[in-house]
């Protein structure tokens, strides 16, 4: 069956030249501590596991509501904008797909910053469009706005990370704003973090048409099984992406899901302070074993251990059953990225960490 | 706020210049007979139901398995492949884009049978691919291969469907082995309906290197609100197709209950059985009313009523809150598109159809 020889590729040559995109490991051994994937250590709302127990899985019979109307409206509610400001999308994946689909092509380029999320160029070489790329300063600062803008001139859309992956570190409003003002194109705010950090450029929405902001349920909401993500535009923005997407992108479990998460504000808030809480705890015990650390706005810590070698640093985790998330290159290699856990979770791995630095 | 002067449009101007594709109607009215999304009128399989209420709603907190592995081993177990040779997708929507958008550009246009599934050319408008169509036959039949090798010549990838929608009826598996073996280019047979059919392209795989098979969980599985599709092909192409999907495409759940579904194989073949039943019990009602049915190998009739008048049909039904599907078009136009619903939706659609032929 199928012998290999056969086999005559009909793919885009440039899809059969590039490697895919790898997401961090999923692994699931006994006693693993998984720090790699920036997921939330605590469970979904209580109100996502009783929309389960409860709920008529029979409805399951027939199709969902194509354009997730009903977490729209609940998002339209707590964000205090208007259904039509908002598409949503099975995961922020589909939502950065879907955008990079309607505004970049072989003649129209992409910009994204460097380093950031390396999906963003992955996402570029599957839709057949040009990079660009804008390069953070050596502490993971945008550069002047002048530079940005001309970084990305001829790009039609420009992807802003903020707070950024994989450093973790913020930019000041006043920059992203001066960007949406100056740039001929889209910008996309990623705040896939943003509700670990201590603002959004929400307060920028409606100020500029050319502003998308996206962002996901996986990180604060506990929901990265779900596959829930949203972004917020120009209602005119919104209309052509609903074109793009597929007829029915979101399941009918995960509309509903994510309406009940929604709803469960306290626990949501709660969570996110004890994930900030156990960040400064990470942050202290980190600097006191001589790491270096990007100061976080997000879940996780961008951190360079004492001999500024971040893959020895996995590699010895790893021994040790905890998993870390290094990125090879010049810069990043130097670093691990941590996901914050709990705190017991910030405590084995700081012992941990001990034993390998201080040994 | 968002002033409508101050929008410019940076969309790619084919997709500006594009309508989107529009799904049937989701409407819930009460007392409403939805007959026009060709769903189950069953409730999926009761393996389903108990997941949800027993499952560990706690996992929801880290990502799913990327590639749905235990959606794809429990595939390989039941159609005899391996899981090198599956893909999954969020939908068969999913699955089709997926392959779209690896097999078509600007310069490799996609051949599609017509009439067929309207979502094909909409896929190839959002992929900016041209599109070559295969006419069918006055009485919806393939044409001769010939004909359908040079209608589709400079094509990259050909989508036979079969059974075919709107029409119901299914192909020779003669004729579309012909077409595997003389096309330069990927066969993708979309085999949504094959469920309510007699054979399955299943007995071509393996032989011809440029077949792909997709399916879907929506309608033999009555799993729509899911969103669950997958195909098998080649492992060379399923490496290819694995890059072009999104991370981590398939919800946790998704992948869960699709499980649970392929798990109890007695309920499914019990409710294919019981709407081919019915299917039986339609046809007769409406050929005794003065309909001409094109024969069905699906869960669906498309039925022509005594006047031609497909619209007349469609909006008297509807005033009768029974839904079902009218496509415009000079030949197809001439027909509805009837889900099969239970032996009692059956009964209630002809009593109504009745009425208005009959009076």
């Amino acid at each position: 069956m199928f012998p290999d020889s056969e086999y005559i590729s009909y793919f885009r040559s440039d899809i059969d030249a590039m490697s895919g995109y790898q997401p961090g490991e999923q692994l699931n051994l006994p006693d693993l501590l998984k720090l790699n994937t920036n997921e939330s250590p605590y469970p979904p709302a209580p109100g996502v596991g009783e929309f389960l127990r409860t709920g008529d899985y029979s409805h399951l019979r027939l199709y969902p509501n194509p354009n997730s109307d009903p977490v729209r409206d609940e998002l339209a509610n707590c964000l205090g904008l208007e259904r039509s400001q908002i598409i949503c999308g099975n995961g922020s994946d589909d939502i950065l797909n879907i955008i990079i689909r309607c505004f970049s092509s072989p003649s129209l380029p992409i910009a994204c910053l460097r380093p950031s999320y390396t999906l963003y160029p992955t996402l570029a070489q599957l839709n057949g469009a040009p990079i660009r790329f804008v390069d953070l300063t050596e502490d993971f600062r945008l550069p002047d706005t002048e530079t940005i803008l001309k970084s990305a001139s001829d790009a039609n859309i420009l992807i802003l990370t903020r707070p950024n992956a994989p450093t973790g570190n913020t930019f000041p409003l006043s920059e992203i704003e001066a960007v949406c003002a100056g740039f001929r194109g889209i910008v996309l705010v990623d705040e896939a973090y943003t509700d670990f950090a201590e603002d959004s450029c929400m307060t920028l929405f409606g100020k500029y048409p050319n502003l998308i902001l996206s962002r996901t349920f996986s990180k604060s909401r506990a929901l990265a099984g779900l596959r829930f993500g949203y972004a917020a535009a120009h209602p005119r923005i919104i209309e052509g992406l609903l074109k793009m997407k597929d007829s029915y992108n979101v399941s009918y479990l995960t509309q509903m899901l994510a309406v009940a998460s929604l709803r469960d504000h306290e626990y949501f808030k709660d969570c996110v302070a004890k994930i900030r809480s156990s960040r400064e705890k990470l942050l202290q015990g980190l600097l006191k074993l001589g790491f270096s650390v990007v100061p976080s706005s997000t879940n996780f810590l961008f951190a360079m251990p004492p001999d500024s070698n971040g893959e020895r640093c996995f590699l010895e985790l790893r021994k040790k059953n905890i998993l870390v998330r290094y990125f090879a290159g010049a810069i990043t290699g130097k670093y691990v990225r941590i996901t914050v856990g709990t705190d017991a979770d910030v405590d084995r791995l700081l012992k941990t960490l001990e034993g390998i630095y201080r040994s």
